[in-house]
Order: C-alpha cells, then sequence, then structure tokens
C-alpha cells in the first residue's frame, strides 16, 4: 500500500510527457480487460458442459473486476478513463477479429496464450513506473492460479482425448503470437507517449536497443514456455 | 445472519420433498443468474457508447457474482448445483430465444423489466422458504438502485431523443412477459416439487386458488409500474 499524497505532492503530476504516457498505459491496460471480458464472455458459447461455461464466465467477470481501479487511477491523473481507452478499441477488435477462435479448445489456449502475454508485456513496462501505478498494473495481471489449472488441464485432457489437435493448436499459438505482435507494433507506431515509456526520458532511464531486444527474447521465451506447459510445440 | 447449524439440526434435512423443492428454487435461481449474465454481456454487442458497454459488462458480472452462494447452499444441501441448474437450462434459452432484442434500447427495456420480474417471482416463493434459504434468495435479488438508475434513464433518454420508440417498446414489454407466463407454466408442469413449495404440503401451509390469483395480479402490477417507470404503457 502507499501513502496518501497530494496531489501536489504526486511526484507524477510534475512530468506531463510522462502523465500522459501513464495516462495511455492505464486506458490500454483498462479496454484489454473490458475487451477480455468480451470476448471470454463470447466464447463461453463454445463450452460443451455448463461447468466449462461457468467456469470462463467467471473468467470473464474477474477481468472486468480490475477496470474500476484502473479508471479511478486515470481519473485521479486528472484524466477521463473512456476518453484514455478509445484510442486502443480498434486495435483490440482488429487482435480479435483476426483471432477468433473457431471451437472451445482455440478459446480455452487464447484465454491463456493470449492474456499470458499481455501479461508479461505489462509486467516488463510496469518497472518503468511510478511505485503506484506499477503496484495497480501489476495487480491487474493474472496471478490466479486456479484460473491456469482449469485452461491448462482442460486444454491437456482436450489433446490427450484426440491427439492431432496439438498440432492444429500448435499453429493456433503460432498465429495468436503474430496477431499480437502485428497489433502491438501498430500501438508502438501509433503512440509515442508509451514508446517513450521505454525508451527513456531526459530525467529518466530507459532502455536502449540491446535491452529493447532482451525484453523482446524474454516475451518469446514465455510464450514458448506456456505453449510447453499446455503439451505443444512454439 | 443465521447462526451456524449442525446438518443434523438443520430443520430443512427434515422433509426430503421440501429438499428436493429447494434444490429446484436454487437451481432455477441460479441458472437464471448464469442465464442473465450471458445475455448482457451478449447485449454489450449492442451498446452505442463504451461507457454502456462497460454499465452492461458490470451488471452481467454482478448477476454472475451471485451463483458462488447459491451453488454452495445447493452443496451444503447434498445436492450437486449443475445437475440442479440442468433441467432449467432449457427453459431459460428458450425464453432468451424467443426474446432477443432487436436492438440497444429493447435490449436495456429487458435488462429491467425481465429481471425485475424473475426477482418479484424469487420474493414471492421466498416467503415459503426456511429462513436461511429465504435470505440468500433476496440477497440474489437485483436491488441495486445504481442499476435501474442507469436502464430507466437510459431508455427515457432514448425515448426523448425518438419518441415513436415508445410504442415499440411498449409492444416489446408485453411480449416479455408473455413470455415469461409461457416459461413459467412450462416450469410449472415440469417440476411438481416447485409447484408443491407453493400449494404446500401435510405440515405446512402453502396457496389456495385464491391466494395464487392475488399473487399473480401483484406481480402483473409491478410489471405495469416498471413499464409506467420507462414512460410506457403496459
Amino acid at each position: 500500500m502507499t501513502t496518501p499524497t497530494s496531489p501536489a505532492a504526486d511526484p507524477v503530476g510534475s512530468d506531463p510527457a510522462y502523465v500522459a504516457a501513464v495516462v495511455d498505459l492505464l486506458g490500454v491496460v483498462s479496454y484489454g480487460e473490458v475487451s477480455a471480458f468480451e470476448r471470454l464472455a463470447d466464447d463461453t458459447k463454445l463450452a460443451p458442459t455448463l461447468r466449462d461455461k461457468l467456469a470462463l464466465a467467471t473468467m470473464a467477470s474477474v477481468e472486468l473486476g480490475k477496470v474500476g481501479a484502473l479508471h479511478a487511477r486515470i481519473e485521479a491523473l486528472g484524466a477521463d478513463p473512456f476518453e484514455a481507452m478509445a484510442p486502443f478499441q480498434e486495435v483490440f477488435e482488429a487482435f480479435h477479429h483476426h483471432t477468433a477462435p473457431a471451437d472451445w479448445t482455440e478459446g480455452l489456449v487464447k484465454a491463456y496464450v493470449g492474456d499470458g502475454l499481455a501479461d508479461d508485456f505489462y509486467r516488463e513496462i510496469a518497472a518503468f513506473l511510478d511505485p503506484e501505478t506499477r503496484d495497480l498494473v501489476v495487480a491487474s495481471l493474472d496471478e490466479d492460479d486456479g484460473r491456469v489449472g482449469f485452461l491448462v488441464g482442460r486444454v491437456r485432457e482436450e489433446i490427450a482425448a484426440d491427439p492431432p489437435l496439438g498440432g492444429r493448436l500448435a499453429l493456433w499459438g503460432r498465429r495468436l503470437m503474430g496477431e499480437a505482435l502485428i497489433q502491438a507494433q501498430r500501438v508502438a507506431a501509433d503512440r509515442d507517449s508509451l514508446t517513450a515509456l521505454l525508451t527513456g526520458g531526459v530525467d529518466r532511464p530507459g532502455l536502449d536497443l540491446a535491452a529493447l531486444g532482451t525484453m523482446f527474447t524474454r516475451l518469446t521465451e514465455r510464450h514458448a514456455a506456456r505453449m510447453a506447459e499446455l503439451g505443444l510445440d512454439s
């Protein structure tokens, strides 16, 4: 927990470029949660049993439940949460449009691999944030082991029952990764403030090209580890 | 709050017919919440703004959040929540299939009028339950004023902007009521245990035909009051 500070004493408030970047970041993370809700809620239609449906619906609700605190922080920074989210709507919709699951197992893999990738990326960015915003972003990550246990367990069950499915889901995982990179690239190109968060500023350390490369390698390795957890090649 | 009782001391446990009826009732209420989640989550696609979308998504999550306590009570009564819900899946799906909103305002009216009707019915039934189950059923009702304020406010805004809409929505409200009665009739015909809850048993008071009629009148009056709240004829 952070101690309460008056707005004037908030170190964040002293740098308008930083504030703009943080508002952007909180906008993208919170829209990501709204979007995850929509997609998971939609994928409940693919659930083969009522139990699976309820498990996925509960995940959707958990994602949505994180939005309130993120919006409160955006407001505390003097910005409007809906304006902050608006620039990212198209990117998320494009991602989901290009990665609509054809069936239940594709939906499960997407929930595990896609959200895992987003979380890894937010965790990397969190290192460059003020403590209060960092705590908030880290709290919005999916650390729930029950969730991961359910997703991994169900995917493995489905593959065990139908081994050729493994080949199809491995390709699906590659496609999710590819689409995520395409959309992340779009955000980086459109939102200078966000890229500046990573590359630093006059009085703020950032990443050089080598460090950005290392970060990218870490993200790829964690993606491969998740695919392996599902019993899939990456 | 009820005081903890051992299973043997639970008065509910002494009457197998009553337990079967309560499990049925908790099954129908909890499946109703899952179904409300699905429908509200689906209707977020019709939302004209991101703010409207988030408001509806939040309502969906609130409905789903009530399922856990209802399922815990079903388990405490020695039954399986998913088996308890299963018999009612078809009825809810038929209701939603026949009342799929054509647009955003129909979705809002359905959320207000449909859930209000269901809540009124559960409140009537709650009077015939043991205190612990009654508290649980009453807690699952939508007493949130913010929710009602949003729904009523948005429908009134839309009608103000397009007065002929009022005529269409009035017909829509009648259709919702008609479909709800058709499906309630199906449940009453299929589930003797539930009707026995209302009509009573050897050592349990119930409603005679006149009292059932009065109850029906109350439900109709409350529906009319909700329609009037929206500025619509019923």
